[in-house]
């Protein structure tokens, strides 16, 4: 192989620096999770083909990654497909399994085949990596982690109310501050189609009214009847044009537009009681906002809709986004199981944290200490400090050749190790080590605890 | 979907208990591999096939999963290949990933890739998982993880002594004493190769001696023989037939015997300087076991060779095992880069430390306290302090539905929730807590102060 080795485009190499800053982050999800009362599972990284196609549309039936199946795969392929070399029907005969799409459908899946041995309502949380035949692009990876927070088997809104609370306490933790917790309810954009007359033209009229702001008043309206919906409708929910306010107020003006929609007062009173309880318990960090414009997975959610934007000086998408869904399992046969759940989008959030340069100085997977070798004799010494320090919890490693004593102390500099460990004849005789700080250059000499001390 | 669904045959569905004993293991394997200076990288669930193919034999070929190409692959496709069914010979048009086999030849892949940002020696960890397409039985999945540590740009045996002691201090931190980590060289291979004669009888050589305890000397020496082992060669080694004692004195055994090979008494010398210094350095739980007859890796190892072996108690085999391979980038185009590494075998651990009941009571994922649901004003006044214990790090959540008391007191029993907290009128009149102990049956009034310290 005379050229460089490379890896498949859309996929990523993590550095050392890199992964210690995204298990930080995973970490302070993680942990948060199971403070909430979640749980982890792991489901396999391949599926069976049929657990995951036609779950995802069309697009993404095609977004799915195939594996070919082992040995004389050909032998069974179908002959008539092959024959007319039809990629898309020959598939299934070639290859049972995919790479999972997303955490939702294996969930669903696992909670179907494991319903009698887990005990409901199951909070569970899940963080693994995905794949998606997407066109790689800025930010858009073609293997990309999830981590989803998921309650299954209870239709109770305090569920909402914690999620709320959850993304709060997690971006907090994080240091990312003023993020914004968008909210919205399925039900209500329900009763927003049964206003406007159809159903069909919801996704047109939330579009155009997100461009409030852009466009203004007129060019949204234009914009709607362009789109084929009625002067009289857009009169009946004219409200919605001037939606500013306190939550409260808005949920006032909803309960009087939405008033003659069963469905979309229904969805107000959920709204209410999610929105009323979250403020009342208080958020740390994050500002609560309803937005009606909100729609993301308008196909499956059917009560409250989440999506999160990060702090305002930051241009970015969603961080993180979810919602209730009241038939997570029916795909695989069980009916009735309702769900919520919560998604956090680790790659933007990276970037972000980044970006405000909030990651802690201290998240770095480097030694404290490089001790430098100046032979055999000074190496073991060293290496009976070594072994006594790492037994308290100490990251510490010896330069394993005895090289140029320039080019140790350049291997310190390189990696980012905050001190030198010197020992020589003087040092072992007198049983101490000589101590230098390579950020300040300062050089002491110490005993065993006075090294200890300085490294921990 | 009439059916339970199920998952793909050799893969595994890891529930809440599981996952959080996985992750206890590995904890202990990443916090170990820190504190020996290792630092961690994380490389694609599938590469290139170019960078895998070739480099596991003909056998490995087969065993390795290969993606499909999305789109419409067939248009790619060797028409040749295509026309004769060749499963074989088509598979490199129409799949160009496949998922990784091992962490090895992508970290090799690695570092040839990123050479210029890495500052060499670099002492690297990877813990992933990894697919291989072998027929599936017990202890044997398609898709498992290994943890692998390993240096690389340092012919220094100072890192084969700080192995040992790596795999010493992970084992002890897992409470898993007495495990025996042997010891071998390639080279003393080599030389008792030379010694008998032929280096293709080898692996005769040594299996047939390693049943020295089974069949004693006599059929040794017949199965040997059989092998086409020479009489005069077997009299040559006859000192391994009694290969007892020390470490010392095996050492001294081993260069009487091979002080004709110039290549054994390398290895005897690298195997003397690597045990001496571990001994002198001492081991916390492991036994060092110099074995002459381990011979794992034979094709690419070229110094020492490690396996460990679990405690006497158990029956399984290695739970551990690596080497020093002096020219692992060369595949890739980089030469002259020795390594060595060890790697943990994670799904044995966990049976071994399952099998030995050493599995902390504390590894669990699950709440400390369920807050029983008398309804909405207690529930609200409930995750007022629910809000409270998280924010102190304590695990807590709340029944999210307003149900039968008993049927709530069963979730917390099921779930293995040692405390639940009972809210009605009077502790909210009081501003209390009923604190019920659900191992004991104990339940006492507490305020918050006191519920933090119960539960913290």
């Amino acid at each position: 192989m005379a050229s460089k080795p490379s890896i498949p485009k859309g996929t990523r190499d993590f550095s050392p620096t890199e992964v210690a800053k995204r298990q930080y982050i995973i970490q302070i999800i993680k942990s948060n999770f199971e403070k909430f009362g979640f749980q982890p599972i792991e489901t396999p990284s391949f599926e069976n083909s049929e657990t995951l196609m036609g779950k995802y549309g069309e697009e993404g039936d095609r977004l799915i990654f195939k594996i070919l199946n082992s040995g004389d795969y050909l032998a069974k392929a179908n002959a008539a497909h092959l024959e007319n070399k039809d990629s898309t029907k020959l598939t299934s005969s070639i290859s049972e399994k995919a790479l999972r799409y997303d955490l939702t459908v294996p969930f669903a899946r696992y909670v179907v085949q494991h319903q009698n041995e887990i005990e409901f309502p199951f909070k569970r949380y899940q963080i693994q990596p995905v794949w998606r035949a997407d066109r790689p692009q800025k930010g858009r990876f073609r293997e990309f982690f999830q981590c989803d927070a998921d309650v299954v088997g209870s239709k109770s809104l305090w569920q909402e109310v914690e999620l709320v609370q959850l993304y709060d306490t997690v971006f907090t933790a994080l240091g990312l501050n003023g993020v914004t917790i968008k909210i919205n309810n399925r039900k209500i954009l329900s009763g927003i189609a049964e206003v406007i007359g159809a159903s069909d033209k919801l996704i047109d009229f939330t579009v155009a009214l997100d461009k409030l702001d852009k466009i203004g008043e007129d060019g949204v309206k234009k914009e709607m009847m362009e789109k084929g919906i009625s002067e009289e409708a857009i009169l009946k929910v004219q409200p919605l044009f001037s939606f500013t306010g306190t939550i409260s107020e808005k949920i006032t003006q909803l309960s009087e537009l939405l008033s003659e929609s069963g469905e979309g007062m229904k969805g107000v009173e959920e709204l209410r009681f999610i929105c009323e309880n979250v403020m009342k318990l208080g958020l740390n960090n994050s500002i609560l906002d309803l937005d009606v414009t909100l729609a993301r997975g308008l196909n499956y959610y059917t009560g409250a809709i989440f999506e999160v934007a990060p702090p305002k000086s930051v241009a970015m998408g969603s961080i993180g986004g979810g919602g209730r869904y009241d038939d997570l399992t029916g795909i695989f046969g069980l009916k009735n199981m309702s769900g919520v759940g919560i998604s956090f989008g680790l790659d933007r959030i990276y970037l972000v944290i980044e970006e405000l340069n909030l990651f802690p100085e201290t998240v770095t997977a480097t030694s404290k200490a490089l001790f430098i070798n100046y032979g055999d004799q000074e190496a073991f010494y060293a290496l009976q400090a070594i072994q006594k320090l790492r037994a308290s919890g100490v990251k510490v490693e010896l330069y394993p050749d005895n090289t140029k004593v320039a080019k140790q102390f350049q291997h310190a500099d390189k990696r980012g190790i905050p001190f030198a460990v010197i020992i020589g004849e003087q040092e072992m005789t007198s049983n101490s080590y000589s101590l230098k700080n390579l950020v300040t250059g300062e050089q002491v000499s110490v005993d065993f605890e006075g090294l200890l001390v300085a490294l921990s």
